[in-house]
This record gives structure tokens, C-alpha cells and sequence, in this order.
């Protein structure tokens, strides 16, 4: 029998050997034995096929010896034969990890790429089925990777899934039919979902801490939105109204949960308008510590390519990057299972970039159905506490989900603002950074700043701001925005549809709030894309959102924002407002094509504006055609070089 | 002006020169400039005066300031001038700790002693006060360290504390005046203590994640007690009658509370007995994760001396000692705080043992008020997974405060057991131990253990097994047991006196339970000891409980447990039974006194017996004066060897 080995290139002596045998025995022997040759050589490609990987077992301690071999062999590539495989947290890495915009502790491991360079693993279109908390990709410290040909998706969703199979107004009730794959028990009065049953009738009553292998979660019904899953998006318009909570605050008494046969559950004031027959409730649990099982992270390393790779699943965000150089997303999808039932893929964003530099690049991806936004890149506001010595700031990262996060290091540039203001007043380059905690740390400067720190002041590290460049890719029916940017580095958006979320298109944040995601932009280009049904939780979102939270105090000659154009981009939108800006300079909206929306009824207030600038300067609105049925307008406070000019049917009031 | 230095050895080159000098200046001068040459001489003592040590600072980063030049000159001793110093998180060293029997997690830690030798902290007489979840003592990798002279307590106390001030039969309702160091909160309609107040009226409804200098913890009301403020003790014979819970199970509704005015709340449902106007309740919250802050924290560290030094307050453990050779506790103590109006000292154990071995000493220490044993000293059963060589087993740590923990290293001597039985069936070597993760790990062999491994089976570490030494201490009104005792070294109870415990004096247990605590005793000698008011939590409390959970079908010539005398001991206690024994070869109860306790009235069975033992051999009573009204009566099931004899009172039946 000749061996089907799938090795493509041939830069190593081991594979030269391999191409000669023939018998699957005499490659396992020689993959162990000559260990040494290949640590010597390496490029080497291994295949998982010969740890012993297969379908219907828990494949995780054959990944991690596979990787161990790939790293003590300097492979170039690990192989895994296409296939359906398990992958279990019991015998994975265990690592505290510090994971921002998730909920950090410790995390179960399997592909834990830590130091590895040139590297490559390649699924071969392979589907990796996670159990329970854990986090199947992991790499750090790490150069020129790239993952390609594969999805992970969890057995069973992080989420709770069920259908409203009834409504009983005069109880203020509703009746829901429980997704299969969820499992739920109810609490004394309280609905709880959960990835194993309890014990027994009353277990959660006792104290019995569980041992590791028997890790149970629970989490509560605060943070939910419902879906309609004849559109497979969020229910139009009722995102805050519908809303379930624990204690319903109108009422004064707590939301009640009645079981009332196998999955179908009724609830009693959890809601103050009962939902319709038909809609489906997606709960995420507490509203806090809900992200907890990342599908990839990324963390300090160069030049990484993911490839022809979907997630299906996730709690949390689906590919968190952080101190980053150069991540390239060529079809990277985050997409709801094929045949699931399922109405959501992640809970949280589908990417998330922070504090990274070089280029982000996006091409031909598809983004659905998320809780969050398909990608927010940004940077983190690090807080001054005080001065500790002539060259030294005490600092503290701002929110739980930065704690443990590296701000800076030596060389890089820190740029120091007031958090009112959000004007900056000095530049600093870092000489050394000592972190006490994960809270607090102390960074040194080349400057002396003891007498020139101002109070209230936050920190911006400037040079990790990243390129960013996303086209022809889609972003659908998920929750909050499409994308999120805070990067002075420069930005095109081209070629993408925008497509049928809860709040605005794009949003250009400017915040130093409890999120403290810095920072300002400097030159975005938004251009050829479709903008579709934005804005479906209700209000009046708009397509971009451009924001500075700034003192009202602060006026020209200071801008936060800088240089953003919208051009040749089509909307079709069942909204009035169109563009909301602050402390914006040099901002041109040109060619752009506005039609009302046919998927939903308007939803605007009346006589509303469709473009609002606030402290902006040089602001350009050209050649667009609006047809939207009625004249759009424009407000605009304290702004100055409105220029308005070949439009139909905009004019400013 | 002459400096006072408190410098008493003079072994260092620095010693000397610091002698000649005359002003604080340059004192302060040397100190730094120097450190150098302190670094080459050691030896030396730092006195943290002139680091900026002072009461009314966070003194954080003076310590750490302080015990860094103590490392880098390798100082003998660091002095604390006498004094009241606060000490915070916010400043203090971040490091993940895995901590037995206490909750793992990110700890804050101001007095890290990581690789000191031959050490020691002068307190001189002052007091911490800690704020907040931190723990000021963490002691690994160290030797021969002294800590003397010192006291630790916290700002506020972890638990809720609160006085019943009326009862209401009619509504089943009880109002409590809330102790004015403890915070609550109304939550809909549940009570809720916490450290710091929420934000805003609703602020406990929203999505806040905090940043980490705001951390805000809330705990509920299930894990409670009733204390008796005119005796200090739990309240006799109601503690599980009149236990709180967030869900009355018998009148399946949940628990309601209503704020009356400010600390006065009303609690409806919360019991199914009402309390006694007067009754002080003690709540310390979720019936996990209870235990973040431990005071003392000791880990792979040899010839510790704790000495003159108070906890008076600690979330979990005060003293949590592992893997550790040779601690001496000479008057360390655990007491409530004077003149505060607390009833609790520490949420969990005074001391707490695993792991150790050597000699654990304990003279004229006194214990009181904790929410759990003034000791326990145990090892750890590690459970069998599977055989994955040859050589070697695939294990996990079965509790969830065990993960993490170092179960053996190369050299160490193993037992294995089979977990239903008890019974030992093959002693093994280490080699290696290859940590997967905080559950999992794989231990190889010396011997081959692929085919000789059982089903059901546990591991314990026999090279790790204590002597203890414990005399003249004085435990008294703490709930659970005074102590327990789980080792196979030397053990000598001598001189002590037992008081006002909830459950039974001495408890030698033999559990694979949830707990997962090894082993069984060899040589336990109880002397000369007071045990007075036993098993106030009410029920038939043992003086002392001697355990054994195995399997029905396991009987003699198999006994767990070994050689155990109780003699010369003094037992004034209102409950009929005074020695329960499971699985013991030779047992020895000789010349002890039992008087009926003056204190409280008799709880116990009609005709119980004092004495009973299940599958023993080789028991004898002798030469005890029974005092308490009646004839004290033995029952003994399937045990062989009884004498009996020169006893007054006692008869078997």
C-alpha cells in the first residue's frame, strides 16, 4: 500500500526521506525516531494523521503533541486530514490569560502557538467541534502564521435559544418553546440557563464546590434581544421595549419563570410589551463575565494570515488581536451554522483589534449574525493616577476587560490628553514600563513630566495605530453596529455591504468612558459601499456616526477627528439621519446614492435631520442623490467651511 | 541629633558603618547610595522608617519599596517602627495564586516573599489594616522566615453582621439592625451585602464593568449563622432550623427583604423558624467563592516561625499553609477584634495544613469566633483518570479549591487507594510530573503501573505527612469542629482547651468525598486537654470523631485508622456521646473526666450511646470518671478486642 501523504513542498531532508517509504508503520517510526534530523532541519511538514487524530475521540492530546513535534521539529506546516473532530477542555493547556474586550482567568488551550514562527496549519477544510469553556486557538509571541481551511464551532452554543409559542396578556406572559441544544432549570422563580443540568431537584440550593472536570455554568436572563427568524435578524424596533430583566423595574417585582412540560417554559413579567408569537429569544446571561470562550487570540506577534476560515460559535469575540503587527483576514467568516436552528454565531464581536499597528486587512469575508460588532479596531485610554518620580507616571488600565494588558513599551510614543477635553498637550517616548499589577503600572519617560502631567489626563499610545483596508466583504444582521474604527492610521472601506443591524453603519467613536477605547482618526476613505436597514433596534441611528465626548466647553480651533470621506456609497435606509459628527475637520460626503428602505417602514422622527455637525470645520456635501421621498437636512452648530453643492434634494436649514 | 537605630546585630560591613553615623540624612543617603554594598555584605536590617513607612498613607509601595532592598541586600531582618498603617490593593504586587482551600485567582499582596532565606518581619508591635480583597502575607519558595510582633485586620469585614431588633410571627418577619461597618443594598427584592455602595439607585440593574481601582463585590445571603451576642457564641441548638435562604424551599417562595430606614431592614420568608430578638446574624454570602483573602498565605517554603502575631480578620483562611516543612505558631492568634462589636473573626479556618511535612507546632495560640476549625491538617487525595503509559497515570485534582496545587514531585512516595474502600494496594516512586493544566496532570513512575492500576482508585502522598504538636492553645465559640486531623506523622493535642465549638472537639476524618482531604492518622496522642460545650450547633456531637467512609462491605482485618489515645482529658459537655470511631485499630481512652456542661442544658437522644464504634479492634476504656447523671453506655458493631474497665459510669451494652 503506497501512503497518500500530503506534503506540497519538499525543503527538508525529512521530506525527501518521506517521499521514498511506502508503509504508514515505517513513517510513524521514522516521524518519533528521527526527531533530532527534523529539530535539525526543519520546514518539515507533519501531518496530525500520524498522532493518531480521528473522528469521535477527544483529539486534544493529539493536537498538542502534533504542535509539540512541529515545535520541536521547526515544521513549517501541521496538516490535518479533513474531518469532523472533538476537541475537549479536560486535557487542554491550562494558561491565565489576559484577553481585552473578554472576560480574562484561566483558559483552556488546544492550539497554543506560543514563540512559533513561519508556521502553518492547514485544516484541509476540517471542522473542530469545541466542549465548554475553552479557547481553541491561542498565539502569542509569535511570527508569519498562518491558519487556513478550517471552522470551530462548540457542540452546544454559549447561548440560550427559544421560541414564543404563545402570549397571555392578561398575565403579562409569554410561553417559550426551548431551543434542543439549550439546557435550562428553573430557580426557586427564576429561569437559568446552564451547559449541564444539576444533580439533583435542589442542588443548586448546596454548597458543592465542583471539581474541575465537572464545571458547571449557570447564567441568568439579563442580557437578551430577540430575533425574528423569518428574517433571521433582530427584531425590528423593539430592541429596549421587549427587553427582559430578572426585576422588572415598572412593576416592582421580580420576572417569573414557570416550567410548564419538557422545554417549554412561561414567563411572567419579564418583559413590560409581551414579544409576538414566532419571535426568538436569544439570552446571553449576566450581564457581566459573559464572554468567557474567545474562538481565536491573538497576542504580540507579526504577520499573521487567516485563511478560508470560518467560526460558527463563540462567547465572546470570534478573533481578539491585541499588540499585533500585520493581520490579514482573506474569507475569514464568522457565519450562523449551516442547518443549525441557531439564530446567532458569536455573542460578542466577530473581530476586535486593539492596540495594533502595520495593516489590518479584510478581504471577502462574511460576518453574521453576531450579538456585537463585526470588527471595532481601537486603541486604550491608559489612566494617569500621579507622577512618582520626575520621569515616572503612575498608570492604571481603565476598564476590567484591559486588565493585564501591555499599554506600552520602550520606544514606543505615548500622546497625553485631557479625558474632558480629549485635546492632547504632550508627546512622550516611553523608556521603560514596570507592571505592579494588572490594574496599576508604572511607565518611565525620556521627558521629565513630574510638573507638566495635568490632572484628569489619559494616554494614547501613537504608535500602535494600524492601517486598516476592508473590502468586498458582509456584515449581517447582527447586533449594534457594523464597524467600529479608532485608528489614526489610514483607513478604506471599499467595496462592502453593510447589512441590516441595530445601530449605525460605521461608527468613528471618541470616548474616554468606561470602555476607554482611544482614539482619534486621521484619514478614512468609506467609498462603494451598500448601507442596508441600519439601525433596527429602534431610534434613529445613524450611517455613520462620527463622535467626540467632549467637555461642552471645547470648541474650535480644536478637531478631534480628522479627514474622513464618504463617497459613491449606496443607502438604503428606512431612517432620516444619515451622517451625526463632532469636532470634526475636513469631512467630504460626495457621490452618494440615498433611497428609502423596501424591507421596513420608516422609522424617523419627523422634520429630523439627516446630517448634524457639531464644532466641525470644512465640511463638503456633493453631488449626492437623495431619494429618500422628501428634502433632506442639515443641521450644523458652531461649524465652519460648510460647503453644499450639487446635491438632490439635501439643503440646509 | 543622635538617630535611634533599631539595629540589634551587627554582622554586616554596612552594620558598622551605619553605627558611626549621626543624622537621619544620611542615614537615608546610604541606604540608597549604597545598596550595592549592602547587596555583598547581607545580613543587614532595614527599617522601613526610612522608606516613608506612616500611619494615615497607603503604606503599599512603601513595603514593597522596603522588602525589595531587602532582597537585594539580602537584609536579615525588616523592622515596622510600632504603629497603625493602612495597606491597599491598589499599589500592592498582582500575581495568580492557586490556593487550597481558599478561592484561587488574581491576589493582591503587599509582603511578597518570594526566594528569601533567613528572614524575618519585626512588626514590633504594629497593626495592618488591610482594605479591600488582598492578602498582605504571601510566603513561596522561602526559608527560614520569621514573622513576629505584628497584627492584620481589614477596614470593613467581609461578612454581614446585623442584629435581630423585632420579629413578626404573623408575616414570618424578623428586622435587623445592620452593623454599622457593613454595607447592604435592597436588589429588587433580595438583600445583598457589598464593599462599597452602588453608583446609582438602579446602578446593580446595568451592564458596568468596572475598572479595577472600582472593584465592587457583592455577595447574598445563603451561607449564614446566628451568633448569641451575651455569650459570643453561635446560638445553641438552631443552626440549621433557623438558617436563611434566598429560596424557602418549604413555603417554595423566595425570601424578601424590605429596607425600613437606613440600616434597618425587614427579612419576610428568609427562615422557617424565627429568630430570638437580641440574635446577631452573621452572613458571610454565595455558598462559593467565599474565601478571597486569606491573611497568611504560605507555599514550598521551609522552617517558617509565626510568633506574637494576631489575625483578626481574614475572607477564608487566616493562615493557609502548603507544601511546606516545619511551621512553629507560637502565640499566633486569631481573635476578634477589641472594643469593634464584631462576633466574627475570620470567615474560615484560623490555620489550615495541607500537604506539609515536618513538624507543625503550635504553643499558647488562641483561636476564636471563626466561621470554620481552628486547624485542619490533611493531604490531598489525586484521583486516577487513566493509565496513559506504561509508567504513567493521567490524574486530576478533584476539589475546586484544589486546582493548581502541587500533588507530588520527583522522589515523592505515592499511595494508591481505591476510593470506595479505602484500602491501600501499592506504594509508588516518582519520577516526573508534567502539569497539563490547574486539573489535569500526568504523574510517571518508577514502577510500571499500565496493567496494575484499579478502577476507582485515588493517590496520596505519603512523604508529605506532618507531625503536629499542639499545645497550651485555647480555641473557643468558632463554628464547625475545634480541630481535625488528617495525618499520618506524630501528633501530640496536649494541654489545650476546646470551647464553644458548633460541631465535635477533634474530628480524624477519612473522606474521598467532595473535599477530597487524605488521610488516615497513625499515632495520634489526645492529653491533658478541656473540652467543654461540643456540637452547640445543635444534634449529638461527638467530643471526638473518628471517620472512616468506606464501603459497607469493607471489614476487618482492613482498619483505616491507627493508634489513637485520648487520655487525662476533662470533657464538660451537655450532649450523651463522647467517641464515635469508624475502621480503628487500637484505640486508648484512659483516665478522662466527664462532668455535664454548667452552661447550657442537655441535647442529646434518650438512652444514646457515649461510645460507638463500627468495624474496630483493639479498643480500650479505662480508668474514666463519668460524672454526667447517668451510665454512659458503648455500642460496638463487628469489633473485636474490647476492654473495659476501672471506669465510673461506664457500662457497654
Amino acid at each position: 500500500m503506497r501512503v497518500s501523504l500530503t506534503i506540497k513542498q519538499n525543503r527538508s531532508i525529512i521530506n525527501m526521506r518521506i517521499k521514498k517509504l511506502n508503509t504508514l508503520l515505517v513513517v510513524v517510526t521514522l516521524c518519533f525516531a528521527y526527531s533530532p534530523v527534523c529539530a535539525n532541519a526543519g520546514g518539515g511538514i507533519i501531518n496530525a494523521k500520524y498522532y493518531g487524530i480521528q473522528e469521535g475521540i477527544d483529539n486534544t492530546p493529539v493536537l498538542i503533541k502534533a504542535l509539540e513535534a512541529c515545535k520541536a521539529q521547526n515544521a513549517s506546516k501541521l496538516i490535518i486530514p479533513k474531518g469532523t473532530y472533538g476537541i475537549y477542555p479536560e486535557r487542554a493547556h491550562g494558561a491565565y490569560r489576559h484577553i481585552p474586550n473578554n472576560d480574562d482567568g484561566i483558559k483552556r488551550i488546544v492550539f497554543l502557538l506560543d514563540g512559533f514562527k513561519n508556521f502553518e496549519i492547514d485544516g484541509q477544510g476540517s471542522k473542530f467541534i469545541c466542549h465548554g469553556q475553552m479557547i481553541p486557538f491561542d498565539l502569542k509571541n509569535s511570527k508569519n502564521i498562518k491558519i487556513s481551511n478550517l471552522s470551530v464551532d462548540w457542540d452546544k452554543p454559549f447561548f440560550f435559544q427559544a421560541e414564543v409559542v404563545a402570549v397571555h396578556p392578561g398575565q403579562n406572559a409569554f410561553d417559550l418553546a426551548v431551543f434542543r441544544e439549550c439546557n435550562y432549570e428553573i430557580h426557586g422563580d427564576e429561569l437559568i440557563f446552564t451547559n449541564k443540568k444539576s444533580k439533583g431537584e435542589n442542588d443548586w440550593l448546596n454548597m458543592a464546590p465542583p471539581a474541575q472536570e465537572d464545571v458547571r455554568w449557570e447564567q441568568n436572563i439579563n442580557w437578551n434581544i430577540w430575533f425574528d427568524p423569518k428574517t433571521k435578524a433582530p427584531v425590528f424596533n423593539v430592541e429596549e421595549a421587549a427587553r427582559l430583566h430578572t426585576w422588572n423595574t415598572k412593576l416592582n417585582k421580580p420576572a417569573r419563570a414557570e416550567e410548564l412540560g419538557e422545554d417549554l417554559v412561561r414567563l411572567y413579567d419579564a418583559t413590560n410589551r409581551l414579544p409576538d408569537v414566532g419571535w426568538v429569544l436569544i439570552i446571553k446571561g449576566n450581564l457581566t463575565k459573559n464572554r468567557l470562550s474567545p474562538a481565536i487570540h491573538i497576542t504580540n506577534c507579526k504577520d499573521i494570515i487567516i485563511e478560508n476560515t470560518t467560526v460558527y460559535h463563540s462567547s465572546g469575540i470570534a478573533l481578539i488581536v491585541d499588540r499585533t503587527e500585520n493581520v490579514t483576514l482573506n474569507k475569514f467568516n464568522v457565519l450562523l451554522p449551516p442547518g443549525s436552528g441557531r439564530l446567532v454565531s458569536t455573542t460578542a464581536d466577530a473581530t476586535h483589534f486593539v492596540n495594533c499597528k502595520g495593516l489590518i486587512k479584510f478581504d471577502s469575508c462574511v460576518f453574521e449574525n453576531m450579538l456585537d460588532d463585526a470588527t471595532n479596531v481601537h486603541g486604550v485610554y491608559a489612566r494617569v493616577i500621579d507622577a512618582v518620580g520626575d520621569y515616572t507616571l503612575g498608570m492604571g488600565r481603565g476598564h476590567s476587560q484591559q486588565q493585564g494588558f501591555v499599554f506600552a513599551e520602550k520606544g514606543d510614543k505615548i500622546k497625553l490628553l485631557n479625558r474632558l477635553s480629549l485635546e492632547p498637550y504632550a508627546t512622550l517616548t516611553v523608556e521603560s514600563v514596570k507592571n505592579i499589577n494588572e490594574y496599576y503600572f508604572e511607565a518611565t519617560f525620556r521627558e521629565k513630566v513630574k510638573d507638566m502631567v495635568q490632572p484628569e489626563s489619559v494616554a494614547d499610545n501613537i504608535s500602535w495605530q494600524p492601517d486598516v483596508d476592508m473590502r468586498n466583504c458582509i456584515v449581517r444582521r447582527n447586533r449594534s453596529r457594523s464597524i467600529l474604527i479608532s485608528t489614526a492610521g489610514d483607513v478604506v472601506i471599499d467595496h462592502n455591504k453593510f447589512l441590516d443591524c441595530t445601530y449605525a453603519g460605521v461608527v468613528i467613536p471618541g470616548f474616554v468612558d468606561i470602555w476607554y477605547e482611544s482614539g482619534p482618526v486621521k484619514n478614512v476613505i468609506i467609498r462603494n459601499n451598500l448601507f442596508e436597514d441600519m439601525g433596527l433596534g429602534g431610534g434613529n441611528a445613524p450611517i455613520i456616526d462620527i463622535a467626540a465626548n467632549i467637555n461642552k466647553k471645547v470648541s474650535p480651533p480644536f478637531y478631534f477627528h480628522k479627514n474622513i470621506i464618504f463617497q459613491n456609497n449606496t443607502i438604503n435606509t428606512f431612517g432620516r439621519i444619515l451622517v451625526r459628527a463632532k469636532s470634526l475637520e475636513n469631512f467630504q460626503f460626495k457621490g452618494n446614492k440615498i433611497n428609502k428602505s423596501k424591507n421596513y417602514p420608516v422609522v424617523a422622527p419627523e422634520n429630523g435631520a439627516a446630517f448634524v455637525f457639531d464644532r466641525c470645520k470644512d465640511i463638503l456635501i456633493e453631488k449626492n442623490d437623495y431619494n429618500w421621498g422628501d428634502t433632506a437636512t442639515i443641521k450644523a452648530y458652531n461649524t465652519t467651511g460648510m460647503i453644499i453643492r450639487g446635491n438632490k434634494n439635501i439643503e440646509q436649514r
